[in-house]
């Protein structure tokens, strides 16, 4: 299944997306969940039934075309972030390749919808894209093997991570500059973990800037798969339905090219995973003087 | 105001603390606010009437002894955290005096009250505590100018930022070592900011271990003041009335002891700030085998 949230008639409503269309989840049953964080936390059965009426010839399509999507999830209750999860990227960082991850955090207040304004602030010209594949967890869980890792995951969704360089680099922490209002895209959709391979490895991965490709790689290249690091957090922390785990981002990010190259206001900006789908984000300069 | 969550006959209760004794809010007004997120983001008329009915010589206290004191704010939106905030704390770990703070940020799950266990994971021999001035945001806010800053903070609490400090310091990046579940120990009560000194400078702030002091200094020696730290946020944030902001650490930690100090299972520690309170946690080694 591929679930969203999106708007029509002045309405949020859940959708699961098949082809090019939308169906509201409500109309499917009259006791299907009312959000995502309830769909997530839904047995299995309640996924099967919705996926056996979505093929009821009867059944109302929307056109993706005629709906604003918004965040699949607008409120995670925490969204953990891997730094270099590709070797190339850590590699054009100067980093070594690591044998743990980097880990950081995103606020909730920094996240956008797949076709939001994303934000450039007035105090920075640095800008920069991420594309990464994001693990939605679906189950409560705590100090998970790897091998049992799949039992947890309840989906995939893409995120372009949104980083503002120079205050990442203020300090050693990188922070401040990973949680800039406006920034942080996610979306178009959750893909239940079954319609993808497993750990979602063997994925092209993208990010177009205007159209010009800037980042192109492969969810294989990573160095901490999906399952391993589920284990590394879960040994942390209890993951929580709906808790978002960003994986990292491939080589091409715009500060690590000479020249190096920012976003600007009036750039488009899209991410694309195989698989998933792309977010499309217009980028808008924030105007603070009235 | 000293606003407080605790249990008593197997209910969780909003209270305001008077002296020694806690008085339930609901016994006060049948329009009280029924959460310490709704009570923050009450009106003031609202505080100004729970303060006048609490002096009446007939409303029932009961003794804070007979009590469990529960975190004050179990849900917050996002928990802020300064790294280097003390000039003296800054240089016992080999860091410079920072000209911008260092940030990172923590996870509602790794947070318990003021009473409950702190978890010494069985993966770290290396738990270490750290005395902490919170502030609690109480309006929606962005770009707030320092001298602007009082009007969004509604009160200061107390908090043991409790570091796996093997884990913080496997990458660049803290936050796996901040973010154990179980680490962050918060309380024991929200004081509005009308009953400290201007920003919560000028207190006493302390941590005991097993009754031996080990951090023992005064919020006026932080780098960044409080309402300098709401100016920095908030240019990069949107802050949310139950945001907590922690505001560094002084020196005295046990892994920048000679020797070492780390935290034992059976071990008792307390933080205080004056005006505030006092957290005091036992420590538990987790046990993984059956």
């Amino acid at each position: 299944m591929r679930y969203a949230r999106y708007e029509t008639d002045g309405r949020v409503r859940l959708g699961a997306i098949v082809g090019a269309d939308v169906v509201d989840i409500a109309s499917l049953s009259s006791k299907a969940p009312e959000t995502m964080l309830d769909l997530i936390g839904a047995e299995p059965a309640v996924h099967e039934a919705l996926g056996k009426r979505l093929s009821d010839p009867g059944v109302e399509r929307v056109s993706l075309e005629d709906c604003r999507l918004l965040s699949p999830l607008p409120n995670p209750g925490k969204i953990i972030c891997l730094g270099l999860n590709y070797a190339d990227h850590a590699k054009e960082g100067g980093h070594a390749v690591p044998d743990y991850p980097a880990l950081f955090l995103r606020a909730p207040s920094s996240m956008i919808g797949p076709k939001d304004p994303m934000i450039l602030p007035e105090c920075s010209e640095q800008l920069d894209y991420e594309a990464e594949l994001v693990i939605v967890v679906g189950r409560r869980c705590r100090h998970v093997a790897a091998a049992d890792a799949g039992s947890v995951i309840f989906g995939y969704t893409a995120f372009n991570d949104g980083s503002i360089r120079e205050y990442q680099r203020l300090t050693a922490q990188w922070t401040a500059g990973k949680n800039f209002d406006g920034t942080g895209a996610l979306g178009p959709c959750i893909v239940t973990a079954d319609e993808l391979p497993q750990e979602a490895s063997g994925l092209r991965i993208q990010t177009r800037l205007n159209g010009k490709i800037m980042q192109d790689s492969n969810t294989d290249q990573m160095i901490f798969s999906a399952f391993r690091t589920i284990e590394i957090l879960s040994q942390i922390m209890t993951l929580e339905p709906g808790d978002l785990i960003a994986m990292g981002t491939p080589s091409g990010v715009g500060h690590a090219r000479r020249p190096q190259v920012w976003m600007r206001d009036g750039d488009t900006v899209e991410v694309e995973i195989e698989g998933i789908g792309t977010i499309s984000n217009p980028v808008m300069a924030e105007r603070l003087s009235a």
